[in-house]
């Protein structure tokens, strides 16, 4: 069963169950999708970035956590025939999460309790999705919230890799975080986006390809509701929810992973 | 806490859960929303056409049943004071599981197994929404799947009403059946979907309209993916799973119902 702990935010739970669903190869018929079960518990789980600055809010390592829990608990109540120990795969859907402070909290929370999840790592699979796309010392754009950018999550990873990481001025960062938090017209409060939401994102989407990036990661799932993957002035902007959403079908049944080819996934 | 019982299909619960989202009036935040726990088990509920023309598939109410059994479980994991009894409240996202072969069952398993879970009725719901819209004694078109269409599950609540219930010729019918179906460009199969069947769901659409239809139920929740909620020739559509989702909200948290008006919802 592919577990989607949800709710950071919900609708970025939505669409990576629907990723999930499109990078799913089937015979057609419903009976031959994945086992989802998808938990958005977003009043237990406090906002990432504000977390990370050291504001009073509820731990989200610990809201994921019960999440988490909770799961266990759904899937025991039906049967470990059907369930062995291990063969549940997580997936968080918020980029910001993965900062090192939250997700080996969170972890080890999984761990001290003994729950039998395995958890795939959405910032890993977007490193290795653009490491085979572009070359090693190449220059990767990356947007993102104010909390994935100064929790360094991405930049780690690539720096060790001999990329150089591309970010918007850092006088810029507090409009981009507004464009995805704003409570009027942020892409968390308005569905669909606003378009000065929309309009701000792409401008700043523009701005890294003009000064040099080679690809730009939309690295928070609210992004692709601005920035639809696919290309920006000829350079591929990649979503990390559609690396995020294979890795989970792959690692849950990798014969059902559809090709990248047949489109839709 | 909302509970979508999933997989029928797949989709259709990802678009009932962003209507969810949709329907629900927050301060901006993603801690504002609703808990949803949106279960995926599409591999063990059987096709309920299939199951109505006695075909030999699972019984969709006992699969269902076991998803909400699944539910249950899982909230009773996270202890009694978030989730009194009662306080659930569950959606189905498809209209044939509302056949009353189907959806009886479902409900008596539920009351013999003691599941603390209020069911809210999509079709309930929407003869509500097009009974505020038409005028008794009016005529309402209906597009479904054959499983729907059979069952009478609509045409039992309109006739009472005294409505007319207008659907395509019947021997038209299974080329409806299989813009939904078609195991390589239907609806169920295909996302995006297959201009194929775009085409012809709007074409059967545009034929209730000429034929004296004042609104037209979109019958199957993946219709709505061929032909929007909106206007066909000037005429409203209707989509079920926005009448289920408006309820869903209203039940669980009535005063985070947004007004229609307010638009996304």
């Amino acid at each position: 069963m592919i577990i989607i702990g949800g709710g950071v935010g919900p609708m970025a739970g939505v669409l990576l169950h629907r990723k999930i669903i499109e990078a799913t190869r089937t015979d057609g018929t419903d009976q031959d999708h994945l086992e989802v079960l998808h938990i958005s518990r977003s009043p237990i789980i406090g906002d990432r970035t504000e977390y990370l600055q050291g504001k009073d809010v509820p731990d989200p390592a610990e809201g994921m956590f019960r999440v988490l829990h909770m799961a266990t608990a759904a899937m025991a109540a039906e049967g470990s025939s059907d369930y062995p120990a291990g063969k549940a795969v997580a997936g968080i859907p918020c980029n910001t999460f993965h900062a090192p402070e939250i997700f080996r909290k969170f972890l080890s929370l999984l761990d001290g309790a003994d729950i039998p999840v395995q958890t795939v790592n959405m910032i890993d699979e977007t490193v290795q999705e653009v490491a085979a796309r572009v070359s090693s010392r190449g220059t990767v754009g990356l947007l993102s919230t104010t909390g994935t950018r100064v929790s360094g999550v991405y930049h780690d990873y690539f720096r060790s890799g001999g990329y150089t990481v591309l970010e918007i001025p850092e006088e810029e960062q507090p409009a981009l975080h507004e464009a995805i938090y704003h409570r009027a017209w942020g892409l968390k409060a308005v569905s669909p986006p606003d378009g000065r939401a929309v309009d701000r994102v792409f401008g700043y989407a523009r701005e890294l390809v003009r000064a040099g990036a080679e690809i730009v990661i939309l690295g928070c799932t609210e992004l692709p509701l601005a920035v639809p993957e696919g290309l920006v002035e000829g350079v591929p902007t990649i979503d990390p929810m559609t690396a995020l959403a294979r890795a989970l079908v792959r690692e849950e049944a990798p014969e059902k992973l559809r090709p990248l080819q047949e489109g839709g996934g």
